[in-house]
């Protein structure tokens, strides 16, 4: 390909996409989008076609997780703004999500003409001066020229930040012609050049390492985002140190090697784990994110005297900051240089025994305690397993994973209604990752019925797609993890009744599936039954599993805060006695 | 009252609501709105509580387009966001909806703790610096002393706006004691001052009133925000001139004043129409708003030597804009002033023969150019009837409207999904306001199946509040608006396969419902006997009535985009033909 050689503006991004290994397009059509869209199927991808923009949204951070990379198309106004919850949660929790918004034609725009998807005053930068606020970099495709340089660098930019990025195309450039002469050279994440204060940097982590007694390595979530996944394991592997992650990070992480003890939660875990983390003069932290809900109201934060941290561009050792500085480089040359015998053969904590199943009784009325311990065996290898805020997210972090999975649960954003859309962008981005070896993976979602109703309409697109997706609706009749929080007897923690079995059948699914693949459990023992059915553990389509809970049956954290309200519920009424 | 009492400021915020005439409140609860939802039944108002945020939006939007004001209460971050795009609807088509958020209390903001619903962070201005841009105005409540003035502020822009408003609302100040001394004045819109050139401007208008030999009065959609619509009633009447709606401004005028002509829209209407309007040597026009849609792409934007428009606190004559006077005022004044009989006694053209439905045969198959008229007659005094954007917004626009009626119609927004939950919002509001009389009326949607996956779930909620609603859904496989502007053979305008008559199974409906308030059209003799059963035509409750019509079936501009959509087909297989 010479740099005479021209492509239309369209065909340009999506291949550039293609090439970044984007293989379907999420999105809505409209009408100042739908040129562009003329162009995806052309180039090579796919295009998904969600009920609406905010699940679109969703959908694309789910497969921007799996897959490293997303793209969503929206119409200018109204689809963006719809997506813009979808947009902020993939910048909050880090997913390269590319937002393409397809703008009125540049001559409606430049004479301010009154046009409808706008507020009718003339002013077409409303949208975008906003999506500033939720995005890493935004972009404005308004000339030819210019044109390949700007999207190559939007795209760039989504990867180097793993967060979302807005790109406006308008409506009458999608045919525009361009040079094509980028797409012989990969769009790449620039190789950070080494700082002067690299080497100290790996000798003073390298002596810590050497001197540590009492270590241990704690991954967090946004080592995804780093890339550095493959030489964790590694570390994990040839150090033998004992291994957490935090909330964010489980998933991520091998479960299976010996040295890896799950999930660390300071008082809400094991008093052995606590007291060994408490304890370790060297805590290898990678990828952290403190919020609230991913270290337990800060508890698992690592003492700053203990901890060496890798972050975006950043190492921290105790309280200094290196600025500048790659982490998988520095990763990398530590790997490479260490001597292990001169680390210490560190002995861990005891690990907790797993939950057991045993003692369950098949009459048992199904409760979160003995939930997960009864859908963990489902689990195999390189399933993804979706767990929504609320209750479901609590229960997944109890799971012991299978190799290669992958875990998603609730960390920052929080929005619930997210989970159900994100199942059908994980599970598209696995089943075109397993393409060229023909795996089939389970994807699982367990998400409870206020969620679900947040964004049901999705489970269409499921169907539609025909994707092999569980989904377990955990009804307990509202907003349970609300209730604990405030007002649990208060109406506005209740939802509209509905009858879940008639999901498939409502959202079309054929005959067949509407016939064998909804299922309903109230004791363990029904549910036994269920996961028993080739049809539901190893089965094709989507599947709901209904399984009733108490209103107000809790566990974890969420049982101290429930317990927290009971108790002043009492003083409230002690106090009208007095 | 005196000024010592004090009140809880959630219970200021709801009484004053209360007082301007809000009676049930939309929103979702979320972690940082709970302690605010504890104050609003006890406040007097009833609690909604809408399957997500958006839907919320859309049915408060709904609201206040009946009811003069609405209110909805979200989440910080994950439930303001997804509203956004309902606010910003309601802010383009002018509906004055408070939006109340509950914020994480003041200690985490000011101590920039990285909380759930944030960007982990410490940045919690992010939300509200993008509501500026979607919103008439914004109040951030953070002490006691000054709550009061503050609410009432935000609340009287709302009102001088008719347009959304932004309130936060820390979750720890829910509680605060507050003073009540404001609460013995109400909130009311300011009497606008007489400008100085308030009587200059009276007499230039009356003076062309009484030149004019064309006149024609045009009743615009932002007329309902200007609050002049009983003054307009009353010119219409008194002056006995031609009178036009637009899209935007018809269902705001008595269709059966016989000088009243329905919808003006100049080439796309009757020749006798457009005769007399470009004729016209004075076009009083009220609440214009010249949108694309709204203005059959500017075709009926009268011409200004012979227009004279009232605006928001602007008079424009001819080319003469006069700021700062009261549309208002000023129209009461000339009614009070107006020598009748100095009046000309216009003539009008011809009215066009209403669409006649006696040649419609029972057995012709449902399509656009016989589903309005047969449905028409079903239509009572006092309905509201809604048409989404689409085909049904322009089967809306041959409707013949029966007094005091309303139609929700596409004006600019048009942002698909809004009508349904838009409905719920409606049916509510004027629910309410029949209470005093007893009245009851039915609320009318008209949706296709496009639109209706955006926003389905929002059916449940209608079925719980029991409110009067009948949907009919033009199930015409896809998009077919976007279909007919470009792509009509794309994948990209399909839509998944749902069966529409389990809705009101899956929704939760008692199994009476279910039964015998589903129905299925696809013949005009099917829907004629249907239109004609007593449950669907004044029953209680849900009704869904799925009618078939083409893919490309079409009328109005509609059709002559497919046809030019047709020609450019014809003419690239002709190119390839060479």
């Amino acid at each position: 390909m010479t740099s005479a050689e021209t492509i239309q503006l369209g065909d340009y991004l999506f291949t550039r996409l293609l090439q970044l290994g984007v293989n379907s397009v999420f999105g809505v059509p409209g009408d100042y989008n739908l040129r562009l869209l003329d162009h995806v199927e052309p180039s090579g991808l796919h295009w998904v076609g969600n009920c609406n923009e905010l699940n679109a949204a969703y959908a694309a951070d789910g497969y921007a997780r799996i897959n490293g990379l997303s793209a969503i198309v929206t119409t200018f106004g109204v689809g963006e703004l719809s997506a813009a919850n979808g947009i902020a949660g993939a910048y909050a929790e880090r997913s390269a999500v590319v937002h393409i918004v397809g703008t009125p034609p540049r001559p409606l725009q430049s004479s301010r003409a009154l046009m409808h998807h706008t507020f009718s005053d003339g002013e077409y930068r409303r949208f975008a001066a906003m999506a500033i606020h939720i995005t890493a970099a935004q972009m404005n495709v308004t000339d030819a020229m210019s044109a390949p340089d700007k999207i190559d660098w939007i795209l760039q930019q989504a990867l180097i930040h793993c967060r979302p990025v807005y790109l406006e195309i308008p409506d009458d450039m999608s045919e525009t012609l361009v040079s094509a002469a980028n797409l012989n050279t990969p769009i790449r994440i620039p190789t950070a050049p080494s700082a002067a204060h690299e080497s100290k940097v790996i000798t003073q982590i390298l002596n810590r390492l050497y001197s540590a007694q009492r270590p241990l390595i704690l991954v967090d979530g946004e080592s995804r985002a780093l890339g550095i996944l493959d030489q964790l394991d590694q570390l994990i592997q040839t150090s033998n140190w004992p291994t957490w992650t935090t909330v964010y990070g489980k998933g991520l992480v091998n479960e299976h090697h010996p040295n890896v003890y799950g999930l660390y939660a300071a008082a809400y875990g094991d008093k052995p784990s606590q007291e060994y983390f408490e304890s370790a003069d060297l805590i290898l932290t990678f990828g952290p994110h403190y919020s609230d809900t991913n270290t337990y109201f800060w508890t698992t934060v690592p003492k700053p005297a203990a901890a060496i941290q890798f972050k975006d561009s950043t190492i921290q050792i105790e309280d200094t900051i290196y600025r500048d500085i790659s982490p998988s480089t520095v990763l990398t040359q530590i790997l490479q240089t260490l001597d292990t015998t001169r680390l210490v053969q560190a002995r861990g904590p005891a690990k907790p025994e797993p939950a057991s199943t045993s003692n369950i009784q098949d009459s048992d009325i199904i409760a979160q305690h003995n939930f997960y311990p009864l859908l963990n065996p489902l689990f195999k290898d390189g399933d993804i397993i979706l767990t929504e805020t609320g209750t479901a997210a609590y229960g997944g972090r109890t799971f012991k994973l299978p190799p290669q999975s992958r875990l998603f649960g609730a960390v920052t954003w929080l929005s619930i209604g997210f989970m159900l859309p994100a199942t059908l962008g994980a599970a598209l981005a696995k089943r075109e990752l397993n393409q060229p070896t023909g795996t089939k993976n389970q994807t699982v979602l367990i998400i409870g019925d206020g969620s679900l109703q947040m964004t049901a309409q999705e489970i269409s697109v499921m169907i539609k797609k025909k994707l092999d997706i569980l989904i377990f609706i955990v009804n307990n009749e509202g907003y349970t993890i609300e209730r604990v929080i405030h007002g649990r007897n208060q109406g506005y923690n209740d939802v509209p009744f509905w009858r879940h079995t008639q999901a498939l059948n409502y959202f079309g699914a054929d005959d067949e599936q509407v016939k064998n693949s909804t299922f309903q459990a109230w004791t363990c023992g029904e549910l036994k039954e269920i996961l028993k059915m080739e049809r539901v553990h190893s089965g094709s389509g989507v599947r709901i599993v209904e399984v009733f809970m108490e209103r107000e049956d809790v566990q974890g954290p969420l049982l101290y805060l429930l317990n927290k309200q009971k108790a002043e519920e009492r003083e409230q009424l002690q106090q009208l006695q007095k």
